[in-house]
């Protein structure tokens, strides 16, 4: 063997043991990800945020062992625009994504339905850092080759689109399973079943890969479907929706204490992150769910329609009990599991926007800020922007917000003094809400996905006078 | 021959003599229709406006002989949109022709880039009535095969779609002529070209039949170029975009006295409606053109970008120097066109709604309110409205005016006071403003283009009380 291929040899090896060492190390430090969203439901329907009618005592044990945000927003106040924000960790209005789909017919190319693969999407930045990575549940932004799960850094796969009854049959069922139909009902109630899934995948040798799940449970969004031993348990609740919609949520809550119960078991609830969140605020006449004590529902941008509870646990890194007080935004989710998910030899001030420079995201690592490494008067987010553009608009600047709806003015709130939206300022300070309407005007007009001419400022110049002096009246016709 | 044979030989002769008299009497009373439509041009760029730099004797002619709308709007503020309303009768955002669909790149399935075939044209009316029916010149509503000219009810059809150089050469052009493409140049500039080809068709023998021809003259849209001759007059001109546009507009003139030569010399002028109007306001940075008196310009809800000059001659039925001063639309061209060619024993009070119960026409049938036929403070429109939803929307109601812009707080002016828009009376009257905003959101809530559920009304409500006080409160957990 001539001494040049000798010392390739050796090195080559080496560098393999070292892999395999580094790999080892990964794996032991780095958490799990389990990323819990539920559709549809309503502020109050949790007993951690006072809810008398139902108890949630596993939904209520991530925050209570974790961080709770106060102020919480969802990106659009529906359920697809909503999902585009946050698994892209970007204002979804940059890729076109700004309506259900289905809102609008036909008119869109089939292959603009959903996110474009251009935009890279959270699985894709986890599966990079070497994760096992699963979607069970609801994924609704995309079901072409280029935009479903499969394609978009799922190593396995088990969804839906946007809606579906929670007793599937073998005939007649839209679920998908890694690039297929589904064929077989493994578990009878939907419910169940996304979570018996996550927890054979959470329970599977994926060697030295940490795993990451986004589990999109479609409860409690209707239809108003639900199991008799839930029900029975509610049959004192007088109104039959309300009644369904609490046994749909009571059945949500046993099924995150089964997650908990595996977690225990298997070793691994030290080391996983939990987040729990929800998509939008809940349509209260559609499924009987209460947003209080905000005013407003899913589709409009009352704090009811997009404030919702978000929490995120980490046994091993994260105090329990914090109550995090600023205004943070979905769009944070994927920067904070980028961060929490880091190799283990980054530097402790590990620049996210350094290491990904192709992100442009519009998210923020919330870590510095719900641990107190910043000072507490510093906001993730000075400013917030909602936009559907058929439906209207809004900003949260500081403490203020501005709603545009189509049949009114804009409406202003101090969020501060009146989270419940009671006191439109409007006409008492209307220059605080031409200086939030411009704002908003601005981030507009410069969203990749809106056509940038579509600037009305110019026509406030008053521009023909110019013409007028300078070709009407000084150069008269020949 | 049995006699029930030689009775139905005897009325079948009687009525093909019947039919065929009343052939000849119907092409004898009916009107041939000329419609003329500019691009981009300056609201003051017509001396009958007051231009003091260019001559328009033609233009002005049409005014001068016929009857003059002075607060003429069009139904988009850019070239597409405008053109659907006014070939279609329809505000056009019931059929989601909002904007210039190049604006939104390829978002759009390829078959709804332009008017749907469900929704019924000028022409196919027109032709329904036994007319010669021709399109030449911009069309820049579908160039699918279902959309085409050729396919909504053109006899004849030379056309361009949104945009075209004015020096086609047969190897590089864009023009399309009766289903195929242009591959001679007959006239070299292409505003002369238009008019040969109209004068071409109002010409020939058609037998008995009338013809309509709508002549969408692409001037003096962009590209700015003009022939030298024309140039030659402006030289005095300094500023070179302002000179190019006034000599295109020149020649654009000139073009139509071509066409009155011709009606004069055919004698066909007394029995001719012309109708003379432009698609939006003038873009003054992009051509030079002044829409003075009015602030604004094309993309916008101002006067200057909406307000258009329109007017209609016919020299046997409508008294010259009329001028119509309440607000009218270019939605009210295809009634008053179908009005002009009703069959002539149709009675005088003709119902056009009942005549065409199909249609949910948005425009009304202008003879009787400048033929003072009704009461002279009624209105062809009570309220005009305007949406160009990433832009903005505007409402006209009464002598008011509301605009919704992205950057600032609505603005109301009083047009009849304030028509140069100087005086935004919002703050002085915001229930005023409110009442116009609730208005134009009914409007738009109930286009079928848009979602219905998009109604933002219910938000208003605070719905969650009446939930947190009959579930919460009431009925407590198990």
């Amino acid at each position: 063997m001539p001494r040049s291929i000798r010392l390739l040899f050796v090195a080559t090896t080496l560098a393999f043991v070292f892999v395999l060492t580094s790999q080892a190390a990964y794996a032991a430090d780095r958490p799990n990800v389990l990323l819990i969203l539920t559709d549809d439901m309503g502020y109050a329907d949790i007993s951690y945020n006072g809810s008398l009618q139902v108890k949630t005592p596993n939904i209520d044990r991530i925050a209570e062992t974790g961080v709770y945000f106060e102020q919480a927003y969802v990106t659009g106040v529906v359920c697809a625009p909503s999902r585009c924000g946050l698994v892209s960790g970007r204002y979804q209005q940059r890729f076109g994504a700004e309506h259900n789909w289905n809102e609008f017919g036909e008119i869109y190319n089939a292959e603009y339905i959903g996110i474009n693969p251009n935009v890279k999407v959270m699985s894709e930045y986890v599966k990079e850092q070497g994760y096992a990575t699963a979607m069970i549940g609801k994924w609704h932004v995309g079901e072409s080759d280029r935009m479903r799960p499969e394609a978009r850094g799922f190593d396995h796969a088990f969804w839906m689109g946007g809606n579906h009854t929670y007793w599937p049959t073998a005939e007649r069922n839209r679920l998908k399973l890694n690039g297929g139909p589904v064929t077989k009902i493994d578990v009878p109630y939907l419910t169940d079943w996304w979570t018996q899934d996550a927890i054979n995948w959470m329970t599977k040798d994926h060697g030295d890969q940490p795993w990451f799940i986004y589990l999109g449970y479609n409860t409690p969004h209707t239809p108003m479907q639900a199991k008799e031993e839930d029900l029975a348990k509610y049959a004192h609740i007088e109104n039959q929706r309300r009644r369904t919609y609490l046994a749909m949520q009571d059945c949500l809550d046993q099924n995150i204490g089964k997650i908990y119960k595996t977690l225990e078991e298997t070793g691994q609830l030290d080391n996983t992150v939990i987040i729990f969140t929800n998509d939008n605020g809940g349509p209260c006449e559609a499924n009987a769910s209460i947003n209080a004590p905000f005013r407003g529902m899913k589709s409009n941008f009352l704090e009811g329609g997009m404030r919702v509870p978000m929490m995120i646990s980490w046994p091993s890194n994260i105090e329990p009990g914090a109550r995090y007080h600023q205004p943070v935004s979905t769009l944070d989710l994927l920067p904070t599991i980028l961060a929490a998910i880091q190799s283990p030899d980054a530097p402790a001030d590990f620049d996210l926007d350094a290491a990904h420079p192709e992100n442009g995201l519009d998210g923020v690592n919330l870590f510095p800020f719900f641990q107190n490494k910043v000072d507490a008067d510093a906001r993730p987010h000075d400013t917030l922007y909602f936009r559907a553009v058929f439906r209207g608009t809004a900003i949260r600047d500081g403490d203020w917000k501005l709603i545009v709806t189509r049949h009114d003015l804009p409406f202003l709130y101090n969020i501060a003094e009146d989270p419940q939206e009671q006191n439109n300022l409007l006409l008492e300070m209307p220059e605080k809400a031409r200086e939030l309407k411009f704002k908003l005007g601005q981030w507009e007009a410069n969203l990749e996905g809106t056509p940038t001419f579509f600037n009305s400022n110019r026509w406030l110049r008053g521009k023909y006078r110019a013409y007028e002096k300078e070709y009407i009246l000084e150069q008269p016709a020949p």
